[in-house]
């Protein structure tokens, strides 16, 4: 049997807390489908920081590159807003995503039809919206060298980060956004700003060569970022695969994710290229929302997102699509019943904590 | 007499239409008031290019340079999408705010009340939105070098932007965020990516710096420009004045223009700092939308953002403070009449074109 290790990294505020309830659905999956999963578990972020110094031990990290996916709650917290640029929170999550190469950073944004209503946009607007966001993940400004700040003397310094994108590392991203494209709506928006970014430019060129030598079956459109960040909140439902760099990516995919109206809900996966033998992909998975650190440790926390993309784990990591589908179908039923944690819940609906929402979307699963 | 030339440049697309209707305004205020304006006329963009091989002459920058105020239509359209990056349309625009040094773009997002049922966002949220973005205008990655593309061999292209900020630069448009909060709110939120950018952690760090030793009567929050984002979308009341970068402010002000319903509709003004002599301010007044060339040329443009944007330039440039609240009422009392160009068009009220919507707006005036 193929192995399923998985590594877990839950991070800090409530971070743990979603964490436990994937935990108590793997345990029912072992015990009621013998699925076979193995967990173990480390420290990322801040916990790690107060541990050992660092965003993530070396150990951890190799524990991660060796697992067949990496699961990932959230890290960060006022605690730590004052340590070191090079040891904050972040930099384990960064570590991760470049140490692991983890190019493709897959972002749905869909919105739950329970929760239409609950959204800032107009019910009609994101009412049935299913749109899929391919951020490039590891490089860009993210990465770029030189980054780092100058003492000029007189009290200025200066601040530099630097945006490169190669060739290669667009037309990975392109040909991921293409083929998911050709299993949903086989529609790609491309965002950049080639009207004032040198890589940009070169986006656009990359992705339009990549199009026309191997996806000429996919419509292809190009948007410039900022007009696109307009479109997606004038007309969400216009797009179906928007594929863009690391920074327009960070901003685009958390404007989609408040459109839905279910923030707390939404999951990520972020891919590596497929191995050249076994053909498996290096992988890590992570809702969308963040440590949350004023509700960490009230049991209010909601774990749907956290939950959400250990479906997407199913489905990518180990092709369990049909009970990637039935967890999927589980989610959904839970919010159809009415339960809702507090941070989405409205009038005539019942309000229930982490762990009960955890528990009744086991049972329906 | 205290001179008042303004130098305009409609540009491409629908900017000349629009450009009319505040020639108009202007001929109708000297003629009624004596209000001494003097104007001359330039070409910036594809005509310009068309004219003289580049998006604006050197002739025309110096008319810019000498100007009190430069009135700006819009640039760009598909005629000119494959010239030469150095000279594509927008080439005009960025040089006219870098060499006239306007580092202070000022783009309110104001909900007009008549509108407030055309955003895609609920009317709750938006009714009475009244924000100011406050973006960073001749620095960061549009500016710094390098910024080019390299052929690496093999195929590979590396695209590279660098984005570059300076003590001074983040302390001046820090300054002017504050001194506006002042006459508002008294509210600034510094949006940046701390957490991964090092111009970020230095923008965090001398806008907090401003603020306590000039401005610390002004209340400031801090945002990631990621969650900015999202808390835009969500509930944008929260905010008064936005102080960000010139790239996040690009997406951010963008994203902010169309909650408001109101996109066709909004102005902005970029200003360079205040003669240590004379105290004026180097400043170009132009409308947040683009030359939108599949509606140019048939009388059907908004001109409204236009003469907005004129009114902004007589509070700005000429201290005329009382012909801008009237002609913002003007504005403002054509749509509660319920006159409506094509963009803004909902049942009930009634569709004009361009000249209709400008004479019926001289007219209140
Ligand atoms: C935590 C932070 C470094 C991260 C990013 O900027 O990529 C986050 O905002 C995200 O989108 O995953
Ligand atoms: C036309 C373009 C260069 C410009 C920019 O990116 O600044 C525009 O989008 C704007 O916001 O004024």
């Amino acid at each position: 049997m193929a192995s399923k290790n998985l590594f877990l990294l839950a991070g800090d505020g409530i971070g743990p807390e979603a964490m436990a309830e994937v935990k108590k659905l793997i345990a029912a999956m072992n015990a009621k489908l013998g699925s076979g999963f193995a967990t173990d578990e480390g420290l990322v972020g801040g916990c790690a920081y107060d541990a050992h110094g660092a965003a993530i031990s070396d150990a951890d990290m190799a524990k991660a590159m060796a697992a067949d996916a990496v699961l990932f709650g959230a890290v960060g917290g006022p605690k730590w807003d004052k340590v070191p640029y090079e040891v904050r929170p972040e930099a384990g999550l960064l570590r991760l995503r470049k140490d692991m190469e983890l190019f493709a950073n897959l972002r749905p944004a869909i919105c739950y039809p329970a929760l239409a209503a609950s959204s800032s946009l107009k019910q009609e607007v994101v009412e049935g919206l299913d749109i899929l966001i391919v951020r490039e993940l590891t490089g860009g400004v993210y990465f770029g060298e030189p980054k780092q700040i100058i003492d000029l003397g007189n009290g200025q310094k200066r601040g530099i980060d630097t945006q490169v994108y190669d060739t290669f590392e667009i037309e990975r991203i392109s040909g991921v956004a293409f083929e998911l494209a050709r299993t949903r709506k086989n529609h790609v928006t491309s965002m950049e700003k080639r009207n004032v970014m040198k890589s940009g430019v070169l986006w656009n060129e990359v992705v339009s060569q990549t199009h026309k030598a191997r996806y000429s079956d996919v419509k292809l459109d190009h948007m410039l970022a900022d007009a696109g960040g307009m479109q997606l909140v004038r007309w969400p439902k216009q797009f179906d695969v928007i594929v863009t760099d690391n920074l327009f990516g960070d901003m685009l995919s958390d404007v989609a994710a408040m459109l839905t109206g279910s923030l707390g809900m939404l999951p990520s996966a972020s891919l590596g290229a497929p191995d050249v033998k076994t053909k498996k992909r290096k992988a890590l998975y992570e809702p969308v929302h963040g440590s949350a650190p004023d509700i960490a440790g009230k049991g209010i926390a909601n774990p749907i997102a956290m939950i959400a993309s250990f479906a997407m784990c199913l489905r990518y990591s180990f092709g369990m699509v049909a009970e990637a589908d039935k967890l999927e179908a589980a989610i959904a039923a839970v919010l159809d019943d009415g339960l809702r944690t507090k941070d989405i819940m409205s009038e005539g609906m019942k309000e229930v904590g982490t762990t009960e929402m955890g528990d009744a979307i086991i049972a329906k699963f």
